[in-house]
């Protein structure tokens, strides 16, 4: 058997000066609270508080990050238990192909996170493999089973001030406002509003989803006019739920906005299955931009995912659904497509504007030359494809020149998988002390106040650009 | 308070060998005479040799690499004294507003410029904060009022030998020639032609900038054939007065030459207010071959930086003006735009094409290859959002591989901040000690090769691509 | 003169902790067999096994990697024996030319190589120099003329267990099957089938490769049914040949599949010669779409090298034809081009696809994206313009957080310079220890894994990618 002890200066740098001063920085913010102003976790797993169901479906099913570089090394997706009803589903079975496979992941971030809740939320003191497989299979079900594993328990333990999910407008936040009336739970955990397919009246899901939205806010959506009160009236009542968010994700950044006669006529024809490929994208393009509006009406934090093509292998959507792992990254862009929304909204007081890109081409041509100017934008953290030390490295190095750091989000963990928030959160503190400290090194900044960089960025960068 | 002592070694690698390999390549270099041939400081501010105003007017307020990053963080630019009469600004208000800001800052390029003029030039010795705000403005301002520190007295101290102005072909060059006629200056101070405003005939700039234009070269630019003439004839002017270049700046960097008869046409048709914008952008292009037609002919360096999105935010543009911080990145491309010019004229003797870009995903994809292979090509410096320390390794690191270290620019400063050309060639200066002692420490070249490099690239490199 | 003795620790890295790693790294694969399975050494050169002519012939005037830089720094093409019948070249001469311009390839890859060779093939003891040339000129020619500098000999001494090369279909592959027979060589040579020039039905060498196709195969290439019923048979004439591969080089990836009706009409449209841009475009998609089904069905792994213009420079082309230096890198783009090949092929069994750019921002954006999805795609290696070791760190760093080890290609060389293989061998097993060591020194990974990825990466990857 190979030991599981993942070090502790993992990720700080390999020089001996610049390790001691990234230790120092690390270790002042490594047990900060954790701030995760944006993520996929269930609201209602913390509700409920019941036992994960076993190590499969913890950390291998449900999470593309893993799934997308097993099926790459040949693992068909229905071997993974993806597409299969969870009654049919064999945990250890699936469990055996993680571990036999584990050295695809041989220097991902996903082996650091998954060795770091395996050693540090598990106490698991082997390295998986074929061998090994089923005794860490075994010790994993006997840790489910025990109170201290369960999602409250973690999340305590997890040490998580405030985790926001990701919601619709018609959801009924249920469980978020439970959970804020549960005397036995002190965490905050927000709801936030996510509109995207209020925005295509050419896909099937258009016409369903605004007959939804017209149920949960009581507001006919029948109408252009409509469907905008319809959404402040729900941007509202998540504001009441504790939300102080909106994430938009579009393949693209496009913020035209249409007079409120063109909008309500695309709207109509749409509803009566009238719509042009073009008209949809420029309903989607005003809609963008409506958003911003609302935004510097309502003070909700507007988050934007742009350049993702979805669902891009079309026999693995139809067999497996969305989110399988072939969303793919797009040539970015945000400069020209958000011109309207800028020159109305960018100045605007309050208003809040963060930018995710895949493209990280990005990073220095557009996302720091507009948060380095735009009072109202804010650099997204490395996201999706570049949540990495590697990319976490590029991203600073790359943004820093002309955004510095107050203009940056602080880390999104933007996670399915519930365990992995304390390492995807470590991994960032320890990336970026790695990177302060080339700083301090190179005496570009002195550990004074890389230490009060340090300190922001798990801190009072996410609570003041996301309104915590 | 906190000491301001900028750090001897700053820059230099972390890595004890790697910074002794580096400290010496520094040291060899750091005290060459600055060539800088390509900037924006006023001639006539050497002229006059007048006292700089105060430290709002030499530090922030003209300085849009300063206005901007503070704008990101919520400072009107009004506050800062843009789009304010000189009047009417309080420079004192002004400098707190940096100073309450300084740690938005942090890590940046301004930063690193700014502790270096403050400690280096005017010897301060402690960082700007809230709290040392006023004593700072106060100790500057005392050193403005002395005579070493009057413009002439500092471009001998920062040992300039070459200063390149920017300058429209109308300009009379008086300052330029007054300065070449004064005994008490031993300083070369050389125009550079930019006729950017004589490329749209399409803005309304276009036909006043014709008339001022004749009436600068007593030719008639009515018509295409008579600006072609005035445009040579002002060439030559600018060549008498000391001028070895041309800069130009276009968001495209298309090349297609016109018949003399189409561009005749175009150019009569936008006189009498009749051009669509597809001609106007026939006619750019058209120019844009003919400045290296002209080039080939006359020898003045032909500069070209392409992709940027001028005054993208047009609230603040018609507030401020232009040069106020919206100035954006656009996504790059040379290598097909420039097919025609440099079908014609790649191989032209003695034309030197020195191509710039904001888009660094053209370092390694274009501009290097173009380098490598055009002996007219020479890939400038990083530049404007780039022109830092990460940045510079960036540039090195992808430019290298493809075209040496001999079809590269050298430095140029790029600035509007008199008072940052000795810290700007300084942070240029160390990165690439910097970047050539990992060479050396990786056994990729000798120091002795090295050290070569190091003073090829501050002297021999400008010298002979700008024929300075 | 100056002493060549290139550093045994070359590329590894500074920091002493880190090169200790690298070294250990290294050194248990540097002397590993190197597999090529992708270059350009003419097989001929091992059949005839005839003395190299001089040192100009062998490191110069076929090499563009040499000849562009040398041009770009002024040298005439025509003087470094480009498009000058060998009888009436001047090797000597040519040397010099090299040598006295031996500073302009610093920091490059091409002096990497060019000193290995010289080093550690050559036995060279000083630096080329103007001083220098025709003593190391003299000694060059000396050791080609020994026996032990044959092509065979020096293949033995390379450690080549398999070279593949490049070859047009209708080629009758006699040096390999000669080779293949000979009891005398034990080296795999191996062909690749490369059919790039069936693809192009607007091309003046279209109808005449078709006609030489016809010939090879026996099969009537006047349909294109015929031209694919011939491509299949001389696929399986390679395979029989031992081929393992295909390559293809197109500007544009596009795989939008046509009918065979509508092909067809293409095909004869164009042998009558009639046929528009568009149609030959879509006639080009179609036929890299029936490539991927050609792999699929006869198992020969698929690769594929996009976005390089070809001959850019119309002057250099029409004088001294193509591969001269001005093929330059395009804007690039895999992940929509290929869909329809993915949407069909991407998860078939056995297949291979091997995706080669010469855009590095598709590295993190679309090349790991791609193969860490798809089970049929592997990340080539960074090649052409990013074979060097600044680059093959980017490209590890870019790759690895999304497509692991395990879905890279391994390294090729890529080359028509047949003494350069093991230099470029060498230097990708230096710089893959570098960035495993990196890995090892940050604890992203145990020494144990780096040892095992790093004899995986010269020998199980491209064993198992290109199936040899």
């Amino acid at each position: 058997m190979t030991a599981l002890s993942p070090h502790p200066d993992r990720l700080l740098p390999s020089d001996s000066a610049a390790r001691e001063v990234a230790r120092r920085l690390y270790d002042d913010v490594r047990a900060a609270p954790i701030l995760s102003p944006h993520g996929h976790v269930d609201a209602r797993v913390l509700l409920d508080d019941e036992p994960f169901p076993d190590p499969a479906a913890l950390f291998i099913t449900p999470d593309h990050y893993v799934t997308r570089l097993l099926h790459a090394h040949g693992v068909p997706l229905d071997r993974l238990g993806v597409g299969v009803p969870p009654e049919e589903r064999d945990g250890r079975a699936i469990w055996r192909l993680l571990c036999e496979h584990w050295d695809a992941f041989l220097g991902t971030p996903v082996r650091f996170w998954l060795e770091s809740e395996l050693a540090e939320v598990f106490g698991i003191g082997e390295q998986p493999s074929a061998e090994s497989a089923d005794r860490v299979y075994d010790e994993l079900q006997a840790r489910l089973a025990e109170p201290a594993f369960r999602p409250r328990a973690l999340f305590e333990r997890f040490n998580i001030e405030v985790l926001a999910t990701t919601d619709d407008p018609a959801d009924d936040l249920a469980a978020h406002l439970a959970l804020r009336e549960d005397p036995g739970f002190s965490g905050r955990v927000l709801p936030t509003f996510r509109a995207d397919r209020y925005m295509s009246p050419d896909a099937p899901g258009w016409a369903p989803a605004l007959a939804a939205l017209a149920e949960a806010s009581g507001i006919d959506t029948g109408t252009y006019a409509g469907l905008l009160d319809a959404l402040r009236s729900r941007r509202a009542f998540f504001t009441a739920a504790g939300g102080t968010a909106t994430d938009t994700g579009v393949l693209s950044a496009e913020t035209t906005p249409l007079s409120d006669t063109e909008a309500e006529r695309i709207h109509l024809g749409a509803l009566s299955g009238e719509v042009t490929p073009a008209e949809a994208s420029a309903y989607r393009s005003n809609l963008l931009y409506r958003f911003a509006e609302l935004s510097v009406d309502d003070g909700l934090v507007m988050q934007l995912h742009a350049g993702v093509h979805r669902n891009t292998h079309r026999p693995t959507f139809d067999r497996f659904g969305p989110d399988t792992g072939h969303d793919l990254p797009a040539v970015g862009g945000y400069t020209l497509p958000l011109a309207p929304l800028l020159r109305d909204f960018g100045t605007a007081p309050g208003f809040h504007l963060v930018l995710f890109t895949v493209d990280e081409s990005l990073f220095s041509r557009e996302i720091a030359p507009l948060a380095g100017f735009y009072p109202s934008v804010y650099a997204g953290a490395p996201w999706w494809f570049l949540d990495s030390p590697a990319a976490i490295a590029r991203y600073r190095g790359s943004i820093t020149d002309a955004a510095g750091f107050g203009k940056t989000s602080g880390f999104i963990d933007d996670t399915r998988a519930f365990c992995s928030i304390p390492a995807r959160h470590d991994m960032s503190r320890r990336a970026d002390a790695a990177f302060l400290a080339s700083l301090v090194t190179t005496h570009q900044l002195s550990e004074d106040d890389a230490l009060a960089v340090a300190r922001r960025l798990v801190d009072g960068q996410p609570r003041g650009v996301f309104k915590l």
